[in-house]
């Protein structure tokens, strides 16, 4: 079911424009998966995340198998049915929040500014896998490649990731590299436990090796060894925009053409801006929700902080010829009004407004890569 | 436009089923009014209330007052058209609000425990009005009846309130009669002010007296002479529920028969059971909002608190027959997992569904006292 088929590739870049099918449905590429963690976009029900066109929706294993656990989204018949999305959803392993955890925030180990300050939940690494405890009730969980693949079938995303180690950015080139081989190990643990029972889903391989080039190269060429369906690119690429694009323009030449690829946890605009003409197919980021929760509001010219004084008497809609629930039903200075007051219904109306551009935002750029211009 | 029209009374109690004919259509009562305090019921947009079929909001004059100001409400050409409800909305007059924040918050207050907490904010109550001070930005407000008034025709609510005074609830009986006192004559000028314009809005006589039946009897035959569209009952009615029917039994046959009445700031359900046989035609109360954020979801039973383990994996909807967005969407067992992870689309849904039961529970009350059961 799961098929990769690419539609046009730009003569001027590597950009190209494609359409992943799955059994939920197509997904156009490039395309934005924005992030609903626990099974939900923050402040959005999932019919009103169809109705905007979203179509890919990315959910984090680690959250949804400490709560609500995977038995009764199995019980539901999966996640589909468990959260009401009609549209395609990936999983993620595990791994990066098991590791994240352990060495800091997300945000800070990205950043390489991370310190081991949890580190009291990553209870043990071993060649098995890692055992932490939940931060829910402080059950110990054993997390291994095979244990995430099954806990990602009874969930049925219709594309999985496999098990992967996100290694600290401090540490020793002799521990990057053990770190580098065993995540290679447990990624082909996690295809063969994948390749058991299909279950309908296509799974990703995750491309490793840091900053470091030719980890990088070698990891991608040890990858595509593998009858992985497509290509995520995971872990720090670097502390800056440029040092991330420089990787990835040498990186992206190593990924196979005609497989699907993933650059997992940026989606910024600029980055999608700098990345699509790389050949990155799909980016997930929680950037435009996050923003909105903030009274960012996303628009052609950039962005507009709702807050600001000057939009308190703004009687128009975020933008004229926005077609979101949003600006079809409410103004600027209503939604200045609701921030201003804190309430909650701000929240929703400016995520489903920066979703909605965004879903808008990809469109433009597979016109634009099929009209020639990137 | 106004008009009140009663289409049956009961032969076993007060209660009766009428409509009440607004510029922005019919109320039908007895009938549930929710509280959107800044022009917005908590986690939901007003399309989505207005399809609820949500006949009456309540909003408040001092909130919107100080945010967003009343400015922008008329340069939007009234609060319908700036929060975009089509259906109709109610004002208070700010007094409540005031008085609340000089003697203690509402509830406390209403359960007569206030104590004079934050005092600083009310500077100066004379004859003309109060003075406060904004909680917002610090700049001084005067509220009289008439800026009241002023505010209330800006704001364009279908029915307005004159501005009264709130005693405090342990004071003594002089001053509990200098207040009664003013209060009347704040309401007279409030009325005086209304009837220079009338701007196609009702305006209800609030009736005050607090747990003094005689002075409540007194309000009433006072208010009865001057030529308001409605009566609301406010203040406090007693420590205890068996208080407030004990009074109210008493007070209501001194109310014009043919006007509309509304019980302010009482909406639970065992006050809606109670209240209804009485007479009362509209009840305003944050009560089935509040619970909803607070994970306690209405049914026919009573309650149901979503959060309790057992709720985990009732892949079921709340209330089988239940017709609303969130029943018709998703399940217990999905509700219970957001109010476990937190998810503001958690309180969202919740609010839906119980706004939704307090529609078809006051139905089903018309429909009672129809067939004479009430």
């Amino acid at each position: 079911m799961f098929r990769f088929e690419i539609l046009h590739r730009s003569s001027r870049s590597r950009a190209r424009v494609g359409r992943i099918h799955t059994p939920h449905g197509i997904i156009d590429t490039p395309n934005f998966v924005a992030v609903g963690t626990n099974g939900t976009l923050k402040g959005l029900d999932n019919t009103m995340v169809d109705s905007i066109g979203l179509q890919l929706m990315f959910c984090n294993t680690y959250h949804l198998l400490l709560q609500p656990g995977v038995e009764v989204v199995k019980k539901a018949g999966g996640l589909h049915q468990f959260i009401n999305r009609k549209m395609p959803i990936i999983t993620d392993s595990g791994g990066f929040q098991v590791f994240s955890l352990a060495y800091g925030s997300v945000a800070s180990e990205l950043k390489s500014c991370g310190v081991k300050k949890q580190d009291g939940h990553v209870l043990k690494v071993t060649e098995d896998g890692v055992l932490f405890r939940s931060y829910r009730d402080g059950k110990f969980v054993l997390l291994t490649p095979e244990s995430s693949i099954q806990a990602q079938k009874a969930l049925g995303a219709d594309i999985i990731i496999p098990f992967d180690e996100l290694p600290p950015y401090h540490i020793g080139a002799e521990k990057l590299k053990n770190a580098f081989e065993r995540t290679h190990r447990w990624e082909k643990r996690s295809l063969e436990e994948h390749l058991k029972n299909r279950n309908n889903q296509a799974i990703y391989a995750v491309i490793h090796g840091g900053v470091d080039l030719d980890l990088r190269k070698e990891s991608a060429e040890r990858l595509k060894e593998l009858p992985f369906d497509g290509y995520a690119i995971g872990g720090s690429l670097g502390k800056t925009k440029p040092e991330m694009v420089g990787m990835l323009t040498e990186l992206m030449p190593h990924l196979p053409l005609e497989q699907p690829n993933h650059l997992l946890g940026i989606g910024d605009l600029e980055s999608l801006s700098r990345c699509v003409p790389l050949g990155i197919d799909t980016f997930d980021s929680s950037y435009p929700t996050r923003a909105a929760r903030h009274g960012l509001l996303l628009i052609q010219q950039g962005g507009m902080k709702v807050t600001r004084a000057e939009n308190a008497d703004r009687l128009n809609p975020i933008e004229p010829e926005c077609t979101c629930w949003t600006c079809r039903h409410f103004t600027v200075a209503y939604l200045h009004h609701l921030f201003k007051a804190g309430e909650l219904t701000a929240y929703t109306l400016a995520t489903i407004h920066n979703l909605h551009f965004m879903v808008e935002l990809m469109r433009r750029y597979r016109e634009s890569i099929l009209r020639g211009e990137v």
